[in-house]
């Protein structure tokens, strides 16, 4: 999670709200990667989406079961969605999302065999967004 | 929707599940997309995030809240979630699907002010899918 606050600290430098993902398989990082929506004038370029297509595309398959996503803040129902065609093995998030966040929807987004570990580091995670909107007032 | 799926004729050619998508804006065709998933090994390859990609750089921005998407199968949550960041005006869809359809998840998954007409050449568009299936057993 700490690798992945590094990337939420590259999106912040870039203007872009501070989210950063990495992809672990097997004990190696596959996927890097953070929110890029502004950069790419594109709102499906959250940092999980690239996430999951980078790690796709290094394993060379559609499926991340073996894999865990650790993400600094709570999916939303879109990213959740991905993370369900990827059949995601297990998702590590930081800070909750009360307002976006995938948890707020009944039932789960996610596929049914994803394990789900909530909070680690969500101190930082949040802070990092927090200052980031008071940055922006 | 006629031109949707010919992208989806496209997708079934290329051995993809066969779904198409257009996005128009003012009257005019600003993107067209079609399955992508096998293709780019990419879970998140679907034809409406391929539209929505597509139209949001055309515009120069995040927002198709001007636009109308027509796609010939209804979404899912990952491309609803999708189609509620960038704040879609109008969607328009053929088939429903009834095991992996956004409807299905309680709420809507959809921004607010989007308007929804279900049902535009569902059979021709169901058609296309249960064939492909088919002939895949």
């Amino acid at each position: 999670m700490q690798k992945a606050l590094e990337e939420a600290q590259v999106a912040r430098r870039q203007e872009e709200i501070p989210v950063g993902a990495i992809i672990v398989c097997r004990g190696r990082i596959i996927a890097r990667a953070h929110n890029m929506t502004e950069t790419l004038n594109d709102p499906t370029a959250h940092a999980e989406m690239q996430a999951i297509t980078s790690a796709c595309y290094t394993l060379g398959g559609k499926y991340l079961d073996q894999c865990t996503l650790y993400v600094t803040l709570e999916p939303c129902p879109m990213c959740a969605g991905a993370l369900a065609w990827a059949q995601l093995g297990r998702l590590v998030y930081a800070a909750s999302d009360p307002k976006r966040g995938f948890t707020l929807v009944p039932g789960s987004l996610l596929h049914p065999k994803t394990k789900v570990t909530p909070g680690v580091l969500s101190a930082e995670a949040g802070e990092l967004i927090k200052d980031f909107f008071a940055g922006k007032r």
